[in-house]
């Protein structure tokens, strides 16, 4: 019932309606009204309340809730099975165990605070509350594990395109799928699977993205490669009409992919990538190497030309532009 | 304590020990040893008892109990954590729990019994109990996803070659791991994955032999497509040392894998397998064709030579030898 006031007051923001009104439009008492208002208040929600004229939604607040995130909407299937929480171990985790459980394709999980936010090859993911979107969505698409790398440059192409349409920011994609603004990190995506060996149970798509954290809001080794949109445009963004625009984006590239093959995306990744054509430095478990970044294959391995004058497709691994800052320790950078 | 009283009558079997010595050798009163002793025969070991002799170990009995499993076990991580069950879901699913809650590599999963045994592509496996060995192990090598499939192949390669050494029967591999008395299944494989893009979490082999089965004991379709190992042999099997008989096999050549890589493990493939060199029919989620199949790859895909001369490397799907009898609704077969 709170989220269909909520939803009623968000259509007529600005205006007042009354409370008479609510209680008859929603078949509800005036009294749960009433409750309902000063809990949507409690929440953030600016209303102010005239006598005779009713409530009036002034300003909405920057939360991830249900209502937030579902007004607007314009998907089929990703967030139409939508959950969102205060604080989760990951995500990534949270989504994992609703998919063994059953969940369908297109389940998002939303968090306010991550106490384990996980990035790439096992490392710590800095989730602070109420600044940045850390959400996963739960794919089940017919391909095998091998393919599922595909799937990482369709989250990044899509994060890409939709904060580019809402910041106007020029945003690039590092391989495979960090996003940067120059050379700072924006948004960092970890791919997970479940799979048997001829076909995939599900994929998890976890991604992070700095929002509005201000400068002092990132620990102090991680100032110099990272960065938020906020501090980038210079104003903060409405994280739930950032997260609508994200799922809107995805879903698009998505079915794209699944009709179209990986040729598309692939396509896509070039025009927004900031790896290819550049000298790199490469870092694998194995050791290091530099050498100049010239495609990506259909496996989204990157392939690279050795200064040994070798050719190599990395599946695994950290590149860095050659000369650029490098932190390891932490994956927000 | 049952388990030392067990190993200690097992050690001697043939042989009397008094209750007084098991009393003092293991620190336990007299008593204990009577009731632990009453207990062990309730599991179905035959322990006859005379005055001033004490107890002797006459027949031990066929089940997957941790003594019977462990005593005689030669590994040194396949089945060092080791979990036996009455009755599970399914092993892989037991495994797959117990990996996310970050149990080693290694850990082996028994049960007596399946409620929902998997075999591929989602399909059930019948699952009787005390008839089979149902089981699962846990592996955790550095590898990445698409590389998974390679150990599908060291799993079959390993149960053959066990299976081989305690039947004496001419078994054979059907690409990709079912392991064939004839044209007759005798055991199934079910390789399951968790893993990032950049590398595996975990891989889990799930694996379901017919040891004891009379006839009547399998569904009536099954019957012309499955056969056991007792069938075969005219004999039954101790399912504890077939099971130590394949940890063995299997910790050998997963050790020969992670040294030597995929090249011994093919190579021992081929060897034992019923699929190469002959006219094949191929069912895929796409449609059906025939063939012939002309080898493995390094992704250990079957590399099949059309009749219309085109060629294919199958990642999944279902291989018959053109003209044999198949079944698709349960996968014993």
């Amino acid at each position: 019932m709170k989220q269909a006031i909520a939803q009623l007051l968000i259509a007529q923001k600005g205006n007042y309606i009354s409370g008479e009104e609510i209680s008859k439009l929603l078949a509800v008492s005036r009294t749960a009204v009433w409750k309902h208002i000063n809990s949507l208040k409690e929440e953030g929600y600016q209303i102010v309340a005239a006598p005779r004229r009713g409530y009036c939604l002034v300003e909405r607040p920057d939360i991830l809730s249900m209502v937030e995130i579902k007004t607007g909407l314009e998907t089929k299937i990703l967030g139409q099975n939508l959950l969102c929480f205060p604080l989760v171990d990951s995500t990534n985790e949270v989504v994992k165990r609703e998919a063994a459980a059953g969940a369908p394709e297109g389940t998002v999980v939303v968090a306010e605070q991550q106490e384990q936010g996980k990035g790439r090859l096992g490392r710590q993911w800095v989730s602070l509350p109420a600044v940045g979107l850390w959400f996963s969505v739960l794919l089940r698409p017919e391909i095998i594990p091998a393919q599922a790398a595909q799937l990482t440059f369709v989250s990044a192409v899509a994060v890409c395109r939709a904060l580019r349409a809402v910041t106007g920011l020029p945003l690039l994609i590092k391989w495979p799928n960090d996003i940067l603004l120059g050379q700072q990190k924006v948004c960092g995506i970890l791919t997970e699977l479940s799979a048997e060996i001829e076909g995939i149970d599900y994929v998890v798509a976890g991604i992070g993205i700095n929002v509005n954290q201000q400068l002092e809001e990132f620990p102090p080794e991680l100032r110099d490669t990272t960065i938020s949109l906020a501090l980038a445009a210079g104003h903060s963004f409405s994280r739930a009409e950032l997260l609508r625009k994200i799922l809107q984006e995805y879903e698009e590239q998505y079915r794209l992919y699944l009709e179209k093959g990986f040729a598309p995306i692939r396509s896509s990744w070039r025009k927004f990538n900031a790896t290819l054509g550049k000298e790199v430095l490469v870092s694998t478990r194995e050791g290091s190497f530099t050498g100049v970044a010239e495609d990506i294959n259909e496996d989204g391995c990157l392939l690279i030309k050795k200064d040994s004058g070798e050719r190599e497709a990395l599946i695994a691994g950290d590149v860095s532009l050659r000369g650029s800052l490098m932190t390891k320790s932490k994956s927000n950078s």
